[in-house]
């Protein structure tokens, strides 16, 4: 890793995004845009990016096929550590792409992630018992047998990647004021960020019990936090990745937080109202427009990234009222 | 009703369904199409409207406000007849115009759409053991009250609400070839047939158990037919509507039947590769690409009608896989 300043170079440029984006064309779904209206609780209309319904489940397979696609895959394949949402992500591009693939998983991986695991070709290495553990075992295979590596959040065409949210949603959303992207590492941030820069007001949401970014942005860089609550396994990143921090710095108008309420009511309103499974990650960005902790201004133009769709949709789905 | 022939002069004309949309714009949401690939299973590419992710999870509240929208609505309020999204969507209706509202449902309607009726405003009467006796009961009740009836699927403005679907689905995916569209009292097709009449080709499905259109076209007129299978509650019509039978005798290229499994197969894959939790009735018409009832050319560009959400996701969205 490189020192961390306000340094933007090495994050993706428009072109490199608008790149990433013809290299992954037809790789990933372009997901839709659907503007809702005040009927999904104390928010005034805003765009909704349901970047849930991409393969997987979730955004990580643009960033995870940008990476794969602009390197040279050497023969021992590609690999990743992650008990969630990138796991399931870089399985599906090795399958897809036919390259062999290893996944690093961390006890801590909760199962209805781990058994969507098994329906890939990939090699899956339980390692450690939190998500570092399995990186740093992943990174000693990977030295090992020169497999390509796959961050799931701290490399720039991982970034580049998932930047295509931000170009897909400017393009089907038409002109926004401010766009809310939830926070785990920060690869989806650094890209909406890196491909929004100046010309939207970005607001970055992580749950109160898991800040990383807002950590790093109190301490003017990046600092180890703990890790809690009911979005954990998807944004509970205990570092905020390097590139994000240096997206933040120079682009996010400010971190805010939601609690595991407001995650969990956002979350059934999304199936009462909108008919949508939405992970607690998935819903964070909602949660701070619902709960308050992001309030617009009248006739502001808001767009919110649903970006995850992976949970068990029993205690979420059941009929209470419409 | 009027005597039934080839007659297309009660239907709406592409202006009545152009105004439609502008009637009910701002009340209903302008549901997403997103194009998806080979990866949902035996299909080759196609554009899914997916209007489960209306208010009330179904398409249902497109003629319903067009309805009561277009009328004027008497003190006594509006009444419907309707065990299943129907009752939601003029349940919705009602509470969101503050217009009194009477729902008749049948014994055999689903707990689960029952309980959805249960946050609205509306009264909610059981009036006998299927829909025909809720029908009856509730025209009963509207003629001593005067109320305004809002019917299922056999009303000029409510072919014209559903037809906006057509009307969208064509400004969003551009050319397309061929449209399936499922069909339970018809109004959905109706509408979409009544928007793109001889410009693209209507496919109805039907369920194999529950194929009142089928019948329909096969005897000349409108019949009664016996009403089976997992998507009875959204699709068991026992005699089509006579609107639907005009617009499929004049515009409907064929109707083909899907079998139980194939819907239950294609909900599966729906929550699997879509994370989308489609209802047996909503899936229907993609169960006919899936399942080979339909086979489109190569290069044939196909939109389908994903049109109701309104299941219990429990056995559909254990993970199993990929």
């Amino acid at each position: 890793m490189v020192p961390i300043d306000a340094d933007t170079s090495l994050l993706p440029s428009r072109e490199d995004i608008a790149g990433a984006a013809a290299r992954i064309r037809g790789h990933v779904r372009r997901t839709p845009a659907m503007a809702v209206g005040d009927d999904i609780g104390g928010v005034t209309g805003c765009v909704l990016k349901l970047e849930l319904l991409q393969h997987t489940g979730s955004f990580k397979p643009r960033g995870a096929y940008n990476t794969v696609l602009s390197a040279t895959v050497p023969e021992s394949g590609i690999i990743a550590a992650s008990g969630g949402n990138h796991a399931a992500a870089v399985a599906h591009v090795g399958a897809t792409l036919d390259i062999p693939t290893e996944i690093f998983v961390p006890e801590a991986a909760p199962e209805i992630k781990l058994r969507r695991l098994e329906g890939y070709p990939a090699t899956v290495v339980r390692a450690g018992a939190l998500y570092d553990d399995a990186q740093a075992a992943s990174d000693e295979r990977a030295a090992a047998t020169g497999a390509l590596v796959v961050h799931p959040y701290d490399l720039p065409e991982v970034v580049a990647g998932q930047g295509t949210v931000g170009l897909e949603i400017q393009e089907q959303a038409g002109e926004l004021d401010t766009v809310l992207v939830a926070v785990g590492g920060g690869g989806l941030i650094a890209g909406v960020a890196s491909w929004f820069r100046d010309d939207v007001r970005i607001v970055a949401v992580e749950p109160e019990r898991s800040r990383c970014l807002g950590a790093a942005l109190d301490a003017g860089a990046p600092v180890q936090v703990s890790v809690a609550g009911v979005a954990s396994d998807s944004l509970g990143a205990r570092r905020v990745g390097d590139l994000a921090f240096r997206a933040a710095s120079a682009w996010v108008d400010r971190a805010v937080t939601v609690s595991d309420e407001d995650i969990v009511a956002t979350q059934l309103v999304c199936w009462e109202r909108l008919r949508l499974v939405v992970e607690p990650g998935g819903a964070a960005a909602l949660a701070a427009l619902r709960g308050g902790a992001y309030r617009p201004a009248p006739g502001e133009r808001v767009g919110v990234v649903v970006c995850g769709a992976n949970a068990d949709p029993t205690p979420i789905a059941a009929p209470k009222g419409h």
